[in-house]
């Protein structure tokens, strides 16, 4: 009987993006870039670049992370160019083909584009059936080759102005990084759901996802491209365009609570701090009666820490994580009990026995992770477990570039407090609250009409029009009729 | 040292193509109609499908053999579906992309369509120039992929019209097979250039580029599909068109010379008779005197054997060839004799030595491994050699499917007759002549106007325009940007 | 340029092994075992089964982590049988051949026998030597060889004597799982060096390096091996001898400092906690003027929560480990800073900036890590950085299975204090004293002419005699002359 | 439904091998020479060196052909030395243990030696009992480990007494080569089973199972090693042994009629010549009225070739021999024929059409390849199909190391004449008789007491004892409990 980890309950990031414009190893960097991103996408990788001397673009991609691909010097005399950007993509079922891994690449009548994207098109699917009725062929089935197919079909003479022409018909969530001869392009939605930066390595202009990919290369960080921005790197500098009409911003709220690197900065903030606030709010919402905080490693970690100075509670490693993850495994059907075996989690009965303990981790998607671990610290001899997420419910699902379960696999949308509580076979629950959340981020609370960042997940309320979706209630969508190699 | 057979001195056909409409096993019948057309296309081969029961689509490609690759239930579970066509890819240099084999398929507005090609358009280059400046987005350096988006982008509403449209404007040699969810396409061109026929497996139709791959299915030859003639096989059975203009055609000679399997029947005639003619006519145009005939095997046996018959003299397994050839050896460096050592053909010595040898094999093209051949044969003792060649010499490049080396490297366009007796190292060196071929061909002269085949790798007569080939003479054509994993 | 990781500068233990007698579904187990004891070694794995009904013995070795290989239905319908013994080997450089992996097996005149070993042979060479002098043929370079072929050429009659006459040659360090066709054996080394430990699963008698393997299975830890004992488990239950004259034992001090996970209980004593003890007695004998705690992950969290506790000082994650570590990357040469840059760690500036660090590790080994560190929290603010070391200095090698530098490596072996402050450019250095150790791994004093644990690498003081060292200071060993596949 | 060439009906040698002796490139000339020699196993092949200048031993060793394995600079640069031996296997169902692919390496305390060997003993299933109840361990289930074991455990002093020692305890058949720091020695079984020959290639000594692999790199035959006779080459030349009491030889029949390569020369006579004298005795000894004489290509040619010189009727390739056969195709289970199906041989219409055929194959073992060649000869239109075998029955199994089905599955061992000849489906059925086979290898009678070849296989006298059969009709051999990775 198969089990564990098919179930691993995590939300999962569509992807980490990155560029290095003009630099002569610009391969190698953007190659360390995304492994320190990697833990935005791990499915698959790819780099794409610009050789100025022969004229050349080079594109490799592969399954698989950074560090098993992009190694030896190999694979980077093949990859030879002074400009390049690199994508890293998340895990899915499945050998993912390498016709769906990023960069993609078009030969345009103007000259050759790589584009790289993280998020997710709300208006991909009618946009595709549009360009497919005119005759356009599509080779993958990401969203991104929607982007190129528009800038391969605009009218406009200029690439830029062809960019921005084919941007200004995407909706959704977006930081994208595009190469071409002569120029790094940076573009980001303008509700500016996915997160990009703009770094400088001694006069090299670099973009990413979070600033964690500067500081592994001891890049300076310069700002955070503006949602609606679209950032132009030549030779002659960073020109910045602003092509939109202003409208309000949101930031996903998600890249605080779970995606981002500890380590990153985002809008001025420390991700760890925030997650520590979340985790100091948290106790003083959900209080309990306990001897001792235990945090769900590592995601939970930063949250409990808080949670314990907040509380005067203890903090010990009570849970155990095993760092070597194969694949699935196969369980044994003998014996009496099966319930608490984990390939990742292990127990630290000496923290765990006799206690009664505050459990804290960063969210509660599907449960089942949940409900397995609060099993665990059961039989270690816990003898009251108290659940608290540094999150509000999830109740609503995404539609930006988030990984996300069907509604009806969501926990909180199909459950009430009670139901849960028991679900979970946990003594209490508790949730921060969604004021608890804006305060963590930066001391500020909800503005209710125009909210400070994207909490749809929460709360329901979203950022932009959701095209795709509407088409989907209205009417079944043509099917895509092709699974390929 | 590296060496051997990067000098192997053939010419190489483009490919194999192969289709059948419904039938409960389609991909498994084109498994085994690859398999029969191997000798076609080496490098790799794959394998589109459509399954009527969930609407899709389903390809898999692949480097190498079919039989390394199409075998095994895993795969076939996967090709599910009643209609099916495949394709078989000649070996060049470096690993090809899977994006440059075949079949190549795009989802149209008016359903998905699969397309596997065999041959060379000489107007692809144009066409592509054309297709980039109106927005197609390239994924491949394929001409075939030039006919994909001439369909994708026709204005017609019918697919079948759309093909018609498509066709009618790309030049050159081809045999097409296509698949749509209704039908199975099969097209050849006008001039004939590369072969097509027609079987029938108990009420299943089926195409494929020799009548080898009928009989390994135990499928019924009907008739081979005429130059220019489209057909279109659907429900309601085979429907032939022949939109173009008539014009004379000239089927490619060289399927006779080398490239078919000499089972295979072409124009109602046995390619292992005319080769057998080929040598008969050889012996009676270029009689030597001599103790016994020896092929090259195993493209000379027939020839061999019928100048054996015509001379009288004694036919022997001279040269025996090695079945298990790998990659590329490295070459001692040490000893006094280094140049007789083959990986694919050794002496035998006891018919050799001693003896006035008349070597036969199929044609010349570079020289180099017959060069090598001779000096082997004498090595091993024979007192004379005698080479004669089944075609006449090979002095002009073909532009329609053949892989062939540079004209600065072909033998006969560069030296005289008396030169290439003293490069290869023989007593004397005889060639078929053109109207030999002819007459081993099928009993006629031929036409010098307007000649029934192809034969302008020996005449220098192409049957139709070369436009790639006049813009390369008056200015240099745009260079793809693009190298890719 | 390569760098990076090739310094990652842990000691490493030679094992890990496993063994269960009369389960349906023991391979099974047997994998599980190996995966929760995987941090004693990555290299390769093996399992090796009886199946009763067939009288076969099954093995499979393979190089890779546990959960890469014995995964999926197919392997364990290959490994058929109900008892089983396991083995995990430490990483060293280069690809190990498959011969030089756990368990071994040998066919007797009294029936096959399968060998897993963790430890070290001190008389190892030695041994060897005579054995090859009497015609004895070694397939592999592994010490665990010597023991097989001793318990081949053994001139007892019964199994069991057979082993114990073996084992009573071999000197040093192990811990073996041995599997007959009607018995499980484990033995420990008479000093206890290696650790061994006996679980009970529903009945089924498993015996395990650590305990954290028989928590996976839900098994309850029954006892300890006892030093010089050896266990026979048979279908009549398990026996225990103990052939060896008694003599003082000292088990190894770093299974506690770093090489057992932190959720086992050795002695009776949970590793987590005594490793937080090492933290409580290095603040009380250590402490520093500084604002915060902050571990070198993970090994250095335990005694870092203890630090924190004892000195008052805050706890905080200061360094962020990443999880996705592959292979070497290339590091870029162009740019001004390139030191700070690591594969495994991250600094996490907000904690870090402007802070006077107290940095808490296991132990220092060669220093090159942790000099690398300390420029990290440098370089991301740090206005003091304090090391602290949760062991005594390493001086002195290990002979029992410990993979550590040579002498000269090791940082303390070669420097005063000073000088290692200065090396590691910290502004204070600490290590725990050895009788801290000894309290912290259970309110004892070291007995000086007899200690209770192997604390040789921090005083020098071997617990058993060094043959094969011996023979070396005297003369030169008989290389080995084969290097193979 | 699986089908093809499970049955592929040939008997298979057990192996091929060479060894050179002090030449700057060994590695590279045992390459080519295992390649020349890839007719006699291709399931796998190994190289054994010895480096003078770092006095190691390397040994690679691989499943598949010399010519996928072997090529590149890499393993060369791995393979240093200057004197190798090589080892080619036949194959067998399932993927071969690497332990089981020679040359064997062992370490004695007189240094290492290398072992290849091609054959069978006949004793050794009773010298490795002896061998393991003096507490020997055997890694591998081959008996060339047997030598390996008698040579370490002999009391003599030298190598080369040892070697002797060892090999005058062997029976059956044998070509061994050895290597040691100082020698190459190659020793034949005193009957004289199985080839082996000396060469000379500008100074250099070599050995291989046939001349083929001396031409191929260029070497001159110098002479057979004699039945009984072991070489010992060395710096100062090639010295003989014949340390055993003379007694009659009997090369076997089957190198002549199957095994070897037709460009070989075995006592002095063409195996190419032999065959060809096979099929003018045949045709002498079972004429048939026919239009046409095919060979079943490639290994019934030459006996085909000396069918029509004897009979005049022409020869003609009236099969085809496909040259790209991978693994096992799936049959379509749908449609009125399936039988005639091949993946290796295809009819060639034009020649079989209405014809009376003699089909002249080298011998049939079981006769289903034979049935479905005739089947499918008739197929293509044959009138009548006369089959002939160049050698006699095949009545009585081999013990020398051909691979040979068991006696049960012989059809000439289990059916009359007039039974084959229906089972084949053929009009008549003509075999060579054992006389005629005699004086095809060279004008001889057969010497009924005496006999000059082992043609036991055909007559049923073995030429030596039996031992390890003998030992299974008595009572039932312990068997082995080891089946490993």
């Amino acid at each position: 009987m198969m089990f564990w980890d098919h179930d691993d309950d995590k939300l999962r990031e569509e992807c980490g993006v990155f560029g290095v414009f003009r630099h002569p190893e610009a391969s190698i960097l953007t190659a360390l870039g995304l492994h320190a991103l990697q833990h935005r996408g791990q499915e698959a990788c790819g780099i794409a670049c610009f050789d100025e001397a022969t004229g050349l673009f080079h594109n490799e991609r592969h399954t698989g992370l950074v560090g098993d691909n992009f190694v030896g010097k190999k694979i980077f005399d093949r990859l030879k160019g002074n400009s390049a950007i690199g994508h890293n993509r998340y895990p899915t079922q499945g050998t993912p083909a390498i016709r769906n891994i990023q960069p993609i690449f078009a030969d345009l009548d103007c000259g050759g584009i790589a584009i790289a994207h993280n998020g997710n098109l709300t208006n991909s699917r009618s946009l595709r059936r549009t360009l497919v009725d005119r005759g356009a062929i599509f080779q993958s089935t990401m969203d991104t080759e929607v982007i190129l197919h528009l800038i391969s079909r605009s009218d406009k003479a200029r690439i830029t102005e062809r960019f921005v022409d084919a941007i200004s018909q995407i909706e959704g969530g977006y930081a994208l990084v595009a190469l071409t001869e002569h120029m790094l392009i940076g573009a980001r939605d303008p509700v500016g759901l996915r997160p990009l930066v703009l770094g400088d390595r001694d006069g090299t202009a670099i973009l990413a996802s979070e600033t964690c990919a500067l500081d592994i290369l001891g890049a300076k960080f310069v700002r955070e491209i503006e949602p609606g921005e679209i950032v132009i790197i030549t030779d002659q500098g960073v020109e910045s365009l602003t092509p939109f009409q202003r409208r309000s911003t949101a930031p996903c709220l998600f890249e605080f609570v779970y995606f981002a690197r500890p380590d990153s900065i985002i809008q001025g903030r420390s991700v760890y701090n925030v997650r520590r606030r979340m985790g100091m709010k948290l106790a003083e919402e959900t209080m309990a009666e306990a001897d001792v905080v235990v945090p769900v490693p590592d995601s939970g970690v930063p949250a409990a820490l808080g949670f314990s100075i907040a509380s005067g509670l203890p903090f010990e490693m009570g849970i155990i994580r095993n760092h070597y993850v194969g694949r699935t495994f196969i369980e044994p059907t003998q014996g009496e009990r099966q319930n608490s075996i984990s390939k990742k989690h292990s127990p630290n009965k000496w923290v765990l026995e006799g206690k009664r303990v505050v459990l804290v981790d960063d969210s509660i998607v599907r449960g089942n992770t949940s409900k397995k671990i609060v099993q665990m610290v059961r039989d270690a001899g816990a003898k009251e477990v108290h659940f608290r997420s540094a999150s509000p419910p999830i109740k609503f699902p995404d539609f930006y570039g988030i990984d996300m379960p069907n509604e009806r696999d969501l926990m909180a949308a199909n459950y009430s407090h009670e139901e849960m509580t028991q679900l979970l076979g946990v003594d209490s629950l508790g949730f921060l609250s969604v004021d608890g959340l804006y305060w963590a981020v930066g001391d500020i609370d909800r503005d209710q009409n125009s909210p400070q960042y994207a909490d749809h997940c929460f709360t329901g309320q979203y950022p932009t029009r959701l095209i795709d979706r509407r088409n989907d209630e209205t009417g079944r969508d043509a099917q895509l009729s092709f699974l390929d190699d």
